[in-house]
């Protein structure tokens, strides 16, 4: 199966189909329509068609989607079909709150290290991962080929320790430092900006308020930087 | 001036420029031109200018933006030019991660309340402010008057709690469960799906590993649902 080219759209789009189909297996939901997902899901048939035609053959006129296997498939394409170690740098709230979320563990990611300069916060435990010194933190990546790395720093550190752990490595971060990264074009982002969301719901709110109408909601949840 | 009918995509970007423009103000720099901006900012120059010729009269020929007076008034576009009332529903990791992050609180939002049903989390402070009981949101909301509602709690009681609090006064909601809320149109939503952002970095890196080539980056931190 081809999945070249498939439009950034498309590719935000993902995830929540994801996570709509993972919902429907829970249920023991074993096909369902376009017209269906669509009602859940609150888009056009037409898109989902659209959409899930770009991974080939996956609906079947007639009978809808088989859940299971759209499921898997949109799993393997995202990745999720193997185990993702993922290293967090910074044990502060944040980065113990991603530590204790259960869901990632549920989509193939597993947090194998995090790392701080705190003394504090060094030998803690979270969720059974120990909170390890920074300086440790190229080592721990290379010996573990961690490609993964979640940012919880100040983001007057963020763009020097992504370069140093580049270096190490990690191919990808996830960065919620309220900085942009310049990095090297190989290395993929996805940025987190926390402070930026709450602005935009301000913006949406003062708006509403002012015109009684709601904004443009966009498709999905977070962009891509 | 008049900022009706703005787009979307501008909508998204002027966060981000609330942000250089701060982080300049901070370094003491008094004017920029659209060019310097593009440059620190990676947008083009012309971006920039049609930006913020929306808002109109911002810049001026062979000088550039006024740094203050360009953040001051994005700020009150976006409506960062008051203190603007937060209510967090769920005290666990995320909530407490919130809850404790300072960059909120420079942009005028204030962290008013913080609510729980775990009696363990009840009565517990968090930058001086107390975990209270769950029962006791909705007279709180009334009482104070907040129009902005965090929602850290699982997806199940996600659809729910929010439909409560509606009813109670909340106008917007900050939702961190990984569902999607369905809300009466003069609410407005702004969603932070970690899971799906993770999902769709793993996509990139499995994409830049079998291509050697970069995502799309598109253009900021989260996007609205």
């Amino acid at each position: 199966m081809n999945d070249k080219g498939i439009s950034a759209a498309v590719i935000k789009r993902l995830p929540r189909y994801y996570r709509y189909l993972n919902e429907l297996l829970e249920k023991g939901v074993v096909r369902i329509s376009s017209k269906e997902l669509s009602q859940r899901m609150n888009v056009t048939a037409s898109q989902i068609r659209q959409d899930l035609n770009h991974f080939g053959g996956f609906g079947q006129q007639g009978y809808g989607y088989n859940v299971e296997f759209l499921y898997t498939e949109i799993g393997r394409i995202l990745g999720l079909d193997r185990k993702t170690g993922v290293v967090i740098i910074g044990a502060g709230n944040l980065g113990q709150a991603l530590a204790n979320y259960t869901d990632f563990g549920r989509s193939g990611f597993i947090i194998c290290g995090i790392f701080d300069v705190d003394p504090q916060k060094i030998g803690r435990e979270i969720r059974g991962v120990k909170v390890r010194p920074m300086q440790d933190a190229c080592a721990f990546i290379k010996e573990h080929g961690v490609k993964i790395a979640a940012l919880t720093i100040p983001r007057e550190n963020a763009a020097r320790v992504a370069a140093e752990l580049a270096a190490c490595g990690v191919k990808a971060f996830w960065n919620f430092a309220p900085t942009d990264l310049h990095l090297p074009p190989e290395i993929v982002l996805e940025n987190v900006h926390l402070s930026e969301s709450l602005m935009r719901l301000s913006y949406k709110l003062k708006s509403a308020s002012e015109h009684s109408g709601r904004m443009d909601e966009g498709d999905d949840g977070i962009e891509t930087e």
